[in-house]
C-alpha cells in the first residue's frame, strides 16, 4: 500500500504549498494541516500597504480561504489546533485543540510554524499600545486602534524593512511619524550609501529619524506609551515594534529536532531536520547562502513558499534540492525604490574576498524621456577576478527590480565583463542606451 | 613614433564612440572623423518621442555636441565631408566637401556609415509627402509638415519598432492614423499572442488597421497621397515608411571590402573588416547571433555604441571581442510595453532545437497591490534539456523590462530549473511572490 500520510504544522505559505503540492502530485494521500489560528495562506507582506490603505479590503490579502483548502485542495485543514509535541521516535504529534487533546499520527511531517516577532527581553512592557504585525490579528489589532483612537503621534522602533514599510503607512494614515534606530545607519544589509538615500526619503517625507537611540525601556502609564532612551523620555499614542523576527522552532528544539543559526531549525538542501522523514520549510527553518557558502537565517517569503513546494516534491518522492538564497530584498520607501542582493562590503571581506565598491549614478530612462529620474546603483565586485558578489540600487520604484540581472549573475558567477557583453534591452521608455547594470560593468572594469 | 591616425567615417553613436574611446586611451593619436551632415551623436531612438511632443527641445536629443567633440574630446571633426572612395591598399579615402576634395591617409578606418531607411525600388513616388525618419533633419521635416500643414489623416507603412513608435506619435498629435501592413501578424520578431495584443492595444488607441494589404504604389497627385494597394487606393494627408533599413555600405562594398548578411559589413569578433586595419561598426556592420551563432543584421542602438567603444579598444591595442546580439528588443505601443530576446520558435525550429512554447499569464505586482496588472510571458524552451531560447512579454510599462533577466539567462545557457533556483526580488509593489520568471519556469517545467 503506497498511501501515506502526511501532517504539516502551520498553514501559512510554506505549510500550504507543501501540503497542495504533495496533493497534486499524491492525490491518494492524506494530508492534514494543524493551524493554531483561524487564517491560513494570507499575504503578510501586504500588511503595511493595507495599513497604508493602499489595500480597501483585508480579504485581499487572503491567499487561499480554509474553505478551498478543503474543498479544492481536498487538505484535511484543522484551524484552531495547537501541536504541543513532536514524538519524532513514533511518528506522532500531540494536538491541543479548544474540545481537549489528542494525538496523530504520520508517516511524513513538516514543519512549517514560521517565525515570531522579536521582542526584547527586557524593560518592554507588554501594552495595549505597544504593537508587533506578525499576521492578521495583528494587522487588525493597529487599524482598530487608529480608527478608535485617532491618534497623533507615533513611534516605529527599527530601522529594517518592516520599520521603513510600517514608518511609510503611518505617514499614509496621516499620523506623526518617528522611527527610532540604535545606529546612525539603518539595516546592516544597506550599504551606508543606501542608508542615506533612505534616510533623506524619508525626512522629505515627515519621518522624524531618532537615530544613534538606545531603547532603555517602554513603559504605559495610563496617557500613551512612554519610550525611556539613553537620550531621555519620548512620548507617543503608541509605539510600533519592528525589530525582525526569530524564527517559532521552540517546539522543534525542545522535540530533539537539531537547530542551527539563529535558532532555527536544520534542514539538509532536501529540507530534511535530522530526522529523514521530517521536514521543516520556510521562516522557521535555516538555509544556506549561495556566495558565502554559510548557514543563514532568511526569513522571507519566496524562500518559505519556494521550501514548501520542494519539500512537498521531495516527500512525494522527488529529489528537488532547494540551493539557498543570495539575501535578495527589494522595498519601497515611500517613492524610492531599494533592491539589495549578495554580500555587502563587509560579508565579503569577512567571507575572505577582496571586494571593491562600485558606485554608479545613472539615469532610469534616456535623460530626455520624461520622467527619466537618477539611479544609485553600487556593485560589490572581487578585485582581480571581477566577479559580481553583492549588488544595491536606490531609485525611482519602476527601475530597481532590475536587482533581478545582478541576482542572476551573481548566482551564476558572472564577472563584470561577462555583465557588459549582456545584450540588455534598451528604449528610451525603459532605459538609456546603456542600461545602468551595463553601464555600472564598464565603469567597474575600472576598479577591478 | 608609436603615434598613429584614426580616421573615422560617420559621426554617429558607433563613430563617435570609437573616436572617443582611441582618444581616451590614446591621447596623442590623430583622430579625424568625416561626417558627412551637420550632425553627430544624435539620439536616434528618441525621435519618434519628440514627434509624439514628449520631448520639448529636438536639442535634448543631442548626445554630443560638435564644439564639445572638438574642444573636450580632442576629436578632428570635419562635418559636411563626404567620403567618396576608400583605397584599402593604400591607406588613404577621398573626401567630398563644398570646398573640393581631397584625400585623407590613416593608420587605421573606422567605417561607421550607419544604415539607410529601406525605400522598395519600384512605385513608390518621391513626394513631399512621404517621410522617412533616419536622421534630426528627416525629424524636423516631418515635424514643420504637421505644424504647417494641420493634415488630419495620415498613413504608417510597415508593423515593425518604427511603425509602431510612429503610429502612437501621430495619435499624439491627434491624427487619425492608419497603419499599413502585408501581413496579418506585425514583425516577425513577434510571435503571434505578442502581435495580436499589439494590434489589440493599437486598435484601442484609435489606430487603423489595414492589414493584409499589400502596396503596389505611392502617388502624389496634388492632394494628399495616394496609396494604392491590392485592396483598393487609400488617400492621406501623408504617408510615413517604417519598413526597415538596409546597411550604409555600398562604399566599402565599391571599394573591396567584403559584405555579409544584407549587404552588411562583414567583420570579426574584433570588428575588422578583410582589412586587419580596417574596423566596421555600428548599423553598417554584420554580427553574430549568440544563440544560432550565425551572421545577423542587427541595426540597433546598444550595439552600436558598444561595437564603436570596442572597436576604438582594439585599435588601440586591446583585445576585446564583441561576442554578439541575442536579438534583443523592447518598445512601448500606448501603455503596453512589449520585449523579446533569444530565438522564436520558428527560428529554434530552424536552428535545430526542439522547441516547447510557455504561455503564462501573469500580474505585474502582488494581486491586491495598486496598479497590478496583466503581465503576458511566452518562453520558448528546449524540450529535453529545458534550455532557455527564447522570451518574450508584454504587459505594463514598469513590468517589462525584466526581459533583461532572460537575456542573461540565455547568453550563460540557463534552463528552466536555474531560472526557479533563482533568488528573484519580491515584494508586493514590485512582483507577484513568485516573480512572473520564476513562475513562467515553474509552469514551463510540465511543457519539458
Amino acid at each position: 500500500m503506497n498511501k501515506k500520510k502526511l501532517v504539516v504544522i502551520g498553514g501559512d505559505a510554506a505549510g500550504m504549498s507543501g501540503a497542495s503540492q504533495v496533493k497534486r502530485l499524491k492525490p491518494e494521500w492524506e494530508v492534514v494541516v494543524l493551524e493554531k489560528t483561524d487564517f491560513i495562506s494570507y499575504a503578510a507582506c501586504g500588511m503595511p500597504y493595507y495599513l497604508e490603505g493602499l489595500v480597501p479590503e483585508k480579504e485581499q490579502l487572503i491567499e487561499l480561504t480554509p474553505e478551498d483548502a478543503v474543498s479544492k485542495r481536498k487538505i484535511d485543514l484543522r484551524l484552531r489546533h495547537e501541536v504541543t509535541k513532536i514524538f519524532p521516535e513514533d511518528n506522532k504529534v500531540a494536538i491541543k485543540t479548544e474540545q481537549g487533546e489528542y494525538e496523530e499520527s504520520f508517516d511524513f511531517l513538516l514543519i512549517a510554524t514560521g517565525s515570531l516577532p522579536l521582542i526584547p527581553r527586557a524593560g518592554y512592557q507588554q501594552s495595549e499600545q505597544v504593537f508587533v504585525l506578525k499576521n492578521l490579528s495583528d494587522m487588525e489589532k493597529i487599524d482598530t486602534f487608529i480608527k478608535e483612537n485617532s491618534p497623533g503621534k507615533c513611534a516605529v522602533i527599527g530601522g529594517g524593512y518592516i520599520g521603513l514599510e510600517m514608518a511609510e503607512a503611518f505617514r499614509g494614515r496621516g499620523l506623526e511619524t518617528h522611527l527610532i534606530h540604535r545606529r546612525t545607519d539603518l539595516s546592516k544589509t544597506f550599504e551606508v550609501e543606501i542608508s542615506n538615500l533612505i534616510k533623506e526619503e524619508m525626512a522629505n517625507n515627515g519621518v522624524v529619524l531618532n537615530l544613534e537611540t538606545t531603547i532603555e525601556a517602554i513603559t504605559d502609564e495610563g496617557e500613551g506609551v512612554t519610550v525611556i532612551t539613553d537620550k531621555g523620555k519620548l512620548n507617543y499614542d503608541f509605539v510600533f515594534l519592528g525589530l525582525g523576527t526569530v524564527p517559532a522552532s521552540k517546539l522543534a528544539g525542545e522535540c530533539g529536532i537539531e537547530l542551527g543559526i539563529k535558532g532555527s531549525i536544520k534542514v539538509n538542501e532536501y529540507l530534511q531536520t535530522n530526522y529523514p522523514n521530517i521536514y521543516a520549510a520556510g521562516d522557521c527553518a535555516e538555509t544556506m547562502h549561495l556566495l558565502s557558502k554559510e548557514p543563514v537565517y532568511t526569513p522571507l517569503a519566496l524562500k518559505a513558499n519556494k521550501e514548501g513546494l520542494l519539500a512537498g516534491m521531495n516527500m512525494a518522492g522527488l529529489q528537488k534540492p532547494f540551493r539557498g538564497v543570495l539575501g535578495t530584498a527589494i522595498t519601497k520607501c515611500f517613492s524610492l525604490g531599494v533592491a539589495r542582493t549578495g554580500l555587502t562590503y563587509g560579508e565579503a571581506v569577512k567571507h575572505n574576498f577582496n571586494p571593491v565598491k562600485i558606485p554608479l549614478n545613472s539615469q532610469s530612462r534616456a535623460k530626455y524621456y520624461p520622467d527619466s529620474a537618477k539611479l544609485f546603483s553600487l556593485i560589490i565586485a572581487d578585485k582581480g577576478t571581477g566577479l559580481i558578489l553583492g549588488a544595491q540600487l536606490a531609485g525611482p520604484l519602476d527601475a530597481v527590480k532590475r536587482i533581478d540581472v545582478y541576482v542572476t549573475a551573481i548566482q551564476h558567477k558572472m564577472t563584470l565583463d561577462d555583465i557588459f557583453d549582456l545584450d540588455l534591452a534598451y528604449a528610451p521608455p525603459f532605459s538609456p542606451v546603456y542600461d545602468p547594470v551595463l553601464l555600472a560593468a564598464r565603469v567597474g572594469r575600472k576598479f577591478i
